[in-house]
């Protein structure tokens, strides 16, 4: 058992979590929030997306948020930018990182963003020399690792020539995405095996979801092949758009108590994490997502 | 990895689970959940406990239900007996198997059944010969195996020391049991590499306890370890008596799909699965504790 020592947690709650729940909420709501998990330790926060609002409303008035939010140094607060625009309009917002995404199905990048893998990725282009002109960090993500809404099983291989792609392109860090929480552990291995030989594994990163109950046994799984980014969202916020009423993003406390068993260092407050996701699902008015935070407000 | 090629289920629902749900059910509803759980393809359900129904009230009628359930053969209808009056009753009730239980902690022992633990082990003697006498066997709990209620942190070797007292007394298997779902995966591997110098590993079985989400990351862990035997709770009866509202036994649904996507044989049908725990959801009026259940019920 080769462990890693630390693990960074990727915060996407602010983003992909808030994205997928159907209310929206007041920026102050989402300033508050991001300054919460701020407070708890998270050293990677994912605030929002530069996208336009006619399609993504709850990602409306990402801007006013990073304007809203006090930076701690020492934190990274970063932005889902799919397109040149909402990479300008990042920058303008002074949004220290970006994250662009592709998918691993073709019928998945089709449904999802109408066109092709390889037309997704010649999108980014534009984004990515920008980026570099400006300095920011791209991170890259890839959709559908484990699995398709659409197309069902995903070759690993495939997997793999998205993420060199990717990284090819300049994304210094590549999060790989069961988006339908369909994974299983021996599969989880057998992907990290696969795209290793064409990114190094220190450049990837786990996003797993929990809709089949298997979020912490995969990233045990990603943990044994020496994988030490995982993303995560605080309480679950996000959901599963597949499956109304299922889980999705595995809940960030979660993921921290497994860590913390395994004697793996974050640097974050269980408590204060705890308090910032069942703050976050009052204003929501839905119930909390993170077992853990059912447990130990329970008592 | 070498994981087992087959597993056996424990299916401890209609027992542990039906125990720990606050409403008790009619032995027509019992009888119907144990004989849809055979259908699909358990080969081991713990039916019922011998207990006074005083104490235990959801209990009441396990003779009855015993009475009342379709025996298919292949299939082990167990029960629970806490002392040779109920394993007498068991036998009674043409029970084919019994299972005794004791805490690796003695805080717990004390509270939960009002005595030291090498009492509760002397207690189970003559049981333990009257199942001899009449070729029944017996499989032992050990309960709080990676954390208890009262007393905190809970030492491996005293797990170790009280599975092998039960080994040493007959029991042909015993199921080490996370009572209050704190273990974490490097724990776990821990608990059973120090058990497994006292009692083979092919006579050990995994008990786990969702509460903090940890549950299929244990039995990933375990199945590591070379663990073949875990019990689980269908649709995740029982919840936690120690957090109220948290989630207690490990789905069954759960498990299965973490074992089909290992590959690993259990001779279970998942669709008649997760018809008979949203059966008996919808008995109790709860809403069904597998994640795998939710999923695909909402699709």
């Amino acid at each position: 058992m080769n462990l890693p020592k630390s693990v960074r947690l990727v915060e996407v709650g602010p983003r992909d979590g808030l994205q997928n729940e159907k209310q929206p909420i007041s920026v102050a709501d989402k300033v508050h929030l991001v300054d919460e998990l701020s407070a708890a330790g998270l050293r990677y926060i994912e605030v929002g997306s530069f996208v336009s609002p006619k399609w993504v409303p709850q990602m409306a008035g990402s801007a006013e948020v990073f304007a809203g939010i006090q930076r701690q140094p020492g934190i990274t607060y970063a932005a889902l930018t799919p397109n040149l625009k909402g990479f300008e309009a990042a920058l303008e917002a002074r949004v220290e990182e970006v994250a662009v995404f592709a998918a691993a199905s073709e019928a998945f990048s089709q449904k999802n963003i109408n066109c092709s893998i390889a037309e997704s990725l010649q999108r980014f282009v534009p984004l990515m020399e920008a980026a570099k002109a400006a300095s920011v960090r791209v991170r890259g993500y890839v959709s559908c690792v484990l699995g398709c809404p659409y197309d069902g099983e995903i070759d690993p291989e495939q997997v793999a020539s998205v993420a060199r792609e990717l990284h090819a392109m300049g994304c210094y860090e590549v999060s790989l995405g069961d988006t339908i929480g369909t994974g299983t552990a021996g599969k989880t291995r057998h992907l990290i095996e696969t795209v290793a030989r064409q990114v190094p594994r220190h450049l990837l990163a786990g996003h797993f979801h929990d809709t089949y109950g298997q979020a912490l046994a995969n990233i045990y799984a990603s943990l044994l092949e020496g994988i030490s980014v995982f993303d995560s969202s605080v309480a679950g916020l996000g959901g599963c758009p597949y499956a109304q009423g299922a889980t999705g993003n595995v809940a960030t406390e979660d993921v921290l108590y497994l860590l913390q068993g395994l004697g793996i260092d974050t640097g974050i407050d269980m408590d204060k994490l705890i308090a910032a996701g069942q703050r976050i699902c009052e204003v929501l008015g839905k119930a909390n997502g993170s077992r853990v935070a059912r447990a130990r407000l329970s008592r």
